[in-house]
Parts: structure tokens; C-alpha cells; sequence
């Protein structure tokens, strides 16, 4: 075990390949099907929307992709990130437990979505493609895309839920000091938009009817593309250099993490810093591997496992996975980017299987442990990443109350620094806890659709 | 010469001295002066506001100074920073010239504000203070003493001007959730913030006027004491980890700087990057140490050197240094931090004797030259910063243009993550240029009091 609080990789260490679990999965993995015919999806399905070269890291049978040189090039901005163990947090809980986190908040954007964000920029410029479409929940994805596109000379449109718009006037700055515009949704631009102005036009936007308005944009658009932040295999696959720089960065620590945690949301943070540890899980390892999820949104807690669409509009493939149904809306908590009515289908697939657990915790205890994190290690986290800290001190004071040690990795996933208006009313008294809401889930869940 | 394009250090490689350059000064320097009596000043009369280790420091004869283990178990949170070469910035200029960059954004507050702010918070807790004022501009200082006391478990009181508390909720917001009480100033809290108040009571405040407030707090209470985020000897000192990091690392780069660029407020960001490489230029190293300051409050171009002093309320001893008068209130530019009449007194002494340049721009050819590094190098940097990459960028110009090589290192003082309405003001084409302004100059000039 090192006595250092910082673990840090050199340039040469950044892992050149992204790693595929697919072709390692102990039990057959459900496939996503064509939402008009209900037959398997094919690669051809999604190239009005995708890359090829995307369209086959979303199904591919190589158990390592080779991360192209000049996506290794803006890698090197920021990575390798750092790791840390948070001593000064272990003291203040008095735990014998051993608290280490990666921190994925030093990319230019904040947190970790560039990570497949200039790998999906790359790809379609690669294919001919001038602009993207990303939709954005709390901007994270957002901002990455924005940067992403204006380090490759491509145009950005972005579809930003919202209430996040009018919450965070900042990360609308932000995507347009690099370049993109940026419009609230349901907006004006779609004819989903539109149709959802006209039905509820007060409505706040959710992530499921931003992902409409870009999917349509995208589609009816020869030279654009859409390009999402999370849930699909190719995101998780980009993400796994987090992961990855863990294995090594543990290993610098001399220790081998008990219980890895993360939040979730699509599970794009989770699986790009748990499924590097599943190689060695499926061999025997115990390593338990946690994904935390606000109550308000109870994806994987409280979910059906099931077929159901990535948006409200019913425009994308019909996939395998937890779900409260594309009709939920979930309530406003301050960790925007954790509020989807999906999951990962691969993580579904994991956790369904036992591979995995899954935590709901609501949003007054997690700030609770942000502001604890804040004042105890220096950085301020994000709402989302807020989820993974409550989680890894549960664990810590778990272990303290059973007198055992135990090696905690979490992901901090990004900053806080937009968010700050969440901490006023946190600390203002203002803010509140939603139960998770057990009707609007049996009524939207009541609307998925019948697959097989 | 290395081909890689980010130069980072081990924590071993932090520095373990902070670099005193008093003792090596070639021309004798002046000293401040009592500012009732006009008699040099003693380090007792520092005692009501400072601990004597501080004092110490600020009159030390001694060329390196140990940092204490605590402090550096700090500074190991973001500490080495990075330095970069910016090559997507040169390929964009289509410049010859080598653009080096270090990056003081990714301290938790940040800047380079808390490389002194822990410092400082270490030395008082030892000397049983427990609490500390600073004042605070733009809000960095502020961020980073609310840290740093966090961190020593003190309590932190921050003066900050009006006009940045009513611009930049989320800075206050920032120093709340580390625990701190924001006053914005001139506040109702102390004897000179409600005399202001009552002649001027729309006054927008100045750092000027903060610090009277803070020097009146911490003069009135015992267990109180205050803290400066720059101008003084020993805040210079602490931030000598900057440029002994880049010597370290411009050594790994293969290269020697010909010119070295900060921005200047009250210096402490330009001092700490610059003093390092003033031991060599006084052995005959022609490099070019470049100071950049806006043309709003153009002290080291268009002011006096004198003595004068440091506050609003003459509170502080009368100091030698460039300056604008005490009464100057410099125009609302966006650089918030860069608005002070005056400047420190150890780099107007080497300015005046010729081993610094100045120079100050407006403020839109900054934001202009900010926009172009976002958009290639990723960073989205503070309105401060900004004025070195101008400086930059116009010397890479200056290369180009002369058909030569040049190699060019910059301080990225801070991030902008807080300051993304200004770069909204600037992209709307909302954002003016202020002309210096000299009758305000020269009106202020006139108050200067008369010393020796």
C-alpha cells in the first residue's frame, strides 16, 4: 500500500485501446430490434443516423478497439486523469476504510463525456459528416460534443432539455463559446418539437423528447449525424479508458478495490469505470461493482427489464433493457444528467444477471456528501457524481460499523461549478426530496410496448 | 526538443522551497513606510493584521524558504500543474514560434490563488488565529482562502466587491459552500464600508475599498487577521511554485523560454511565474519577462511609480510601487481581477530598474484571443488570463511576421467557468473597449500623498 494521496499515469500510460466486454459475456445478450418491423436490428437500420465504423464498434466481436491517433492526440488534453485516495474524507468519517476516486472533471468540459465525444466527432468526420446533433440533459454532454466537433471543424446543434436551459444559462455559454448553437427543447426546429409544444407548452423537456428533436434533425438531414452521450454499447466501449487508467492507478496504490461504485444515469460514467473490472469479476474476482441512481429517477431499482424506446417520440430502435417507460418524466432534481427513463441495454444485461448492483438514494442525502466531499478534499463535485460519493460513504461507515476494513473506488465524474445555484438551495434550506413517483412509473410502464 | 505536447511532473517534482529573490535583488529596493509616522516600517506594526511567520517572509534575507509539510500535503491535491505546448494554438496562427502554456485552473478554486491562500491560512492557524478576511475581486482570492480555511478548520469572512457579488453569484456561492460569510462591499459591516456607503451609495466598490473593509475587521479583532491575494513580498514568494515548476518542465521540453508572459493585477500571478527565471536574467539570461495589464487600469504603463497606499481608507502602510492613486475606480471590465490601483512593490522595483517589460491591451483583442484558444487548445480560460494569451499570441505574430523562431511561455492563471457571461456579452458583440482613462488618471494621481 503507498503512502501517496495521488496516483498519476504518465502521457505514455493512457490506454491506446478501448475495451470490449461484449464477446467475453458468460450469457447471451438480448438484441435490439427495429421498432417497426420488431425483427433484429441490423447495421443498416442505423446509418441514417450513425457512422459505419460507429455502427460496428456498437456490435463488435474484438475484445479491443484501437483508439485512433488523433483522438489519442485531444486525449492527452486531460488524460491521464488523476486518482486520488481521499484521506482527509476518511478522517472526517473516522473510518478504517480505504477511499480512492477518479476524477474525470479535468477534461476542458467537466466531466467525462468527452471521452466518447471526440471519438464519435472523429468517426463522422472520418465518414463525411459536417454537423452533429447531440440532445443534453444537464449540458455535460453537451459542452463535450461542442468542444468536440469545434476541434474537428464540424458545426454542432444541440437540443438542451429545458428547464436545464433556463436553469444553467452557463453551459449554454459554454457549447457557444465553442461554437455550437444550441436550442431549448421541444423547440420550434422538429416536428416533435412542435407536436409536444402544442399538446404541453409548458412543458420542461425531458432527455427522452430531446433525443426525438436531434434523432429527427439528424434524419432528415443528409449531411448531419446524431450522436448520444450515453446508454449504447459504442458510448460504454469509448468510456472504458477511465476504467482502465484505474486498473493501473490501483495497482500504483498497492490495493485492490472491495467495491467500485458510480453513479448512474445511461450508464455511460458507471460502465466506463466498472466494466474494466468485469474481465476479471467473470474469472472469480469479488470485486462488487455499484450503480447509484437517484429516487427520483429508480431506472434500475425500480424498473421493468424490458423492450422500450431510447426516446418519447418512438423514433429509435425498441432495446432490451431497465426502463420506467419513454413516457416518464421524471421529476426536476438538480442531478439533470442522471434523469433517463432507460439504461445501458449492456448494463441491464449485467445486472440482470447478477453481475452488478444497483442504489437509489435521494437527492437531500447526496448533497449532504457532496458538501462533506467539498470541505474535506477540496473539489466540488457535480449533482450527479454526488450519487457515487453518498454510495462510497454509506460504504465506508458500513464497514466502520462492522469493524472491518475495506478498499473503495469511486467515480467522481465531474465538476460541480455549474451547479452552484443546487448548493445555494441546499444550503439555503431550500431544496427538497422527491419520493420516487410509484404512479407515474405504473402508468408509464402500462405503456410499453409488446415485443416477441 | 521533446514532440510530446503536455509536460507533467511527478509529486516528487514538486518544489519544497518557495524561491526568495529579495536577497538577490542588483539594485537596492525601497521600503514601505509607517503611514502616520513616514518612519520605514517595523515588522511590529505588521503584527495587528499578519502572524509573525508571514512578516518574516516578508523581509526575509534568506533565498529559499522550506514549505511546511502541511502545506505541501495540500498543494499534492492539483499540484505539479501542467505545462503545455500548444500546438493546436501555433497550427492556427500558422506561426513558427513555440507557445508554451502553464495551467493554474485546476486547483479546486480555479487559479493560482490558492497556492499562497494555503500558505497563509497554515501560518495564521499556527499562530492561533481563527479567522481570517481577505477581500476579493473577481472572486478567486475569495474562493481560495474560503478553501484553504475550510481545510485548517478556521473561519473565513470575504469583503467582495459589489460589483463582481451582484455579476458573479456562483463565486459567492462557491466560498458559501466551503463555509465562508460573503459580505458584498462596501457592506454595512464595518466603520469605512458605511461611510462609503452613505456618500456613494451606488457605489460598485473596488478592491481598493474591500480591503479597507477586511484591514478594519481583522484590526478590530483579536482573533482575527487579514490576508492579501497578491502585491505583498510574501505572497509573491508563495507562488514561486509556478515558475520553478516551469523551469522543470520547460527542461523536459527540450527548450528555454526567449520570453515569458503573465497578466498583472496586483502581480502575484506574474510574480510567481516570473521571479523564477530572475536569477538567471541577473546572470546574464537575455529572456524577456513580460507583464500584460488591461488598458482600463493601466498601472504599470500610465502610472506613477511613488509611495501610496495599498487600500482606499489609508489604512495599509504607504507602499513604493506603480500606481494609479488610492482613489482610483478603475471601469467595470470583465477581468475583474486585474482591477487594482497598484501593483507590487517588489516587481515595480524590477520593473523600474528594467528587468520586466509592460504592456496593457483592452479588453475585446483579449476576449478575441481567449475565443481562439478555447476553440483550439480546449481550455476555456478566466478574463484574466486572457490578457497573457494576447501577449502570446502577439508575440508569435511578431515571430512570424520577422520570420524568426521564438519560444514563448504564458501563465494560464485560471479557468473561466465563472465568467461565461462575459464571453456572452462578448460573442452578442455587447462587450465595449474602455480608453484608459487619463483625466481620472491624473485627478487620482494628484492625491498621491508626499513621502521623504
Amino acid at each position: 500500500m503507498s503512502h501517496h494521496s495521488k496516483f498519476v499515469l504518465t502521457d505514455k500510460q493512457i490506454p491506446s485501446v478501448w475495451l470490449n466486454v461484449l464477446p467475453l459475456l458468460r450469457e447471451p445478450m438480448d438484441m435490439p430490434v427495429h421498432p417497426a418491423t420488431l425483427k433484429p436490428l441490423t447495421p443498416g437500420d442505423l446509418a441514417p443516423i450513425f457512422p459505419m465504423s460507429l455502427i460496428e464498434q456498437e456490435f463488435s466481436p474484438q475484445k479491443e478497439i484501437d483508439i485512433p491517433g488523433e483522438v489519442l492526440d485531444i486525449y492527452r488534453l486531460w488524460r491521464p486523469t488523476p486518482l486520488y485516495r481521499a484521506r482527509r474524507l476518511e478522517q472526517a468519517l473516522d473510518t478504517s476504510a480505504h477511499i480512492y476516486y477518479k476524477y474525470e472533471g479535468t477534461s476542458p468540459a467537466g466531466s467525462h463525456k468527452p471521452n466518447t465525444a471526440v471519438a464519435q466527432a472523429y468517426y463522422n468526420k472520418k465518414a463525411g459528416i459536417r454537423r452533429l446533433t447531440p440532445e443534453t440533459g444537464a449540458g455535460q454532454w453537451g459542452s463535450a460534443l461542442s468542444l468536440s466537433c469545434q476541434l474537428f471543424g464540424m458545426d454542432c446543434t444541440v437540443y438542451m432539455v429545458r428547464c436545464s436551459y433556463d436553469q444553467k444559462p452557463y453551459r449554454r455559454m459554454m457549447m457557444n463559446t465553442w461554437g455550437a448553437e444550441v436550442f431549448a427543447s421541444p423547440s420550434e426546429h422538429t416536428h416533435c418539437g412542435r407536436a409536444i409544444r402544442e399538446r404541453f407548452p409548458d412543458s420542461p423537456g425531458s432527455l427522452g423528447i430531446a433525443i426525438s428533436e436531434a434523432v429527427e434533425d439528424a434524419a432528415t438531414h443528409s449531411d448531419t449525424n446524431y450522436s448520444l452521450g450515453s446508454v449504447l454499447n459504442h458510448v460504454m466501449l469509448h468510456q472504458t479508458v477511465i476504467g482502465q487508467e484505474c486498473l493501473a492507478q490501483m495497482e500504483l496504490a498497492g490495493e485492490k478495490p472491495d467495491v467500485v461504485i458510480g453513479c448512474f444515469g445511461g450508464g455511460s460514467n458507471f460502465g466506463g469505470l466498472a466494466l474494466p473490472f468485469i474481465p476479471a469479476k467473470f474469472n472469480g474476482d469479488p470485486v462488487r461493482l455499484v450503480a447509484v441512481e437517484p429516487s427520483a429517477c429508480p431506472t434500475l431499482t425500480k424498473g421493468l427489464y424490458a423492450y422500450d424506446y431510447g426516446d418519447t417520440a418512438k423514433l429509435t430502435p425498441l432495446m432490451p433493457m431497465f426502463t420506467l417507460g419513454h413516457d416518464f418524466v421524471p421529476p426536476g432534481i438538480h442531478a439533470g444528467g442522471l434523469r433517463y427513463h432507460g439504461a445501458s441495454p449492456l448494463a441491464s444485461h449485467l445486472l440482470k444477471h447478477g453481475w452488478l448492483e444497483a442504489r437509489a438514494y435521494p437527492q437531500l442525502p447526496c448533497f449532504e456528501a457532496a458538501l462533506q466531499f467539498a470541505r474535506t478534499e477540496g473539489i466540488l463535485p457535480a449533482p450527479e457524481s454526488s450519487h457515487a460519493i453518498r454510495g462510497a460513504i454509506d460504504e465506508a461507515l458500513a464497514a466502520k460499523a462492522e469493524g472491518r476494513s475495506r478498499v473503495i473506488l469511486f467515480g467522481l465524474s465531474g465538476h460541480g461549478h455549474f451547479d452552484l445555484a443546487s448548493y445555494d438551495a441546499y444550503l439555503s434550506g431550500k431544496l427538497k426530496d422527491y419520493e420516487y413517483p410509484s404512479e407515474a412509473i405504473a402508468e408509464s410502464l402500462a405503456s410499453l410496448p409488446k415485443v416477441g
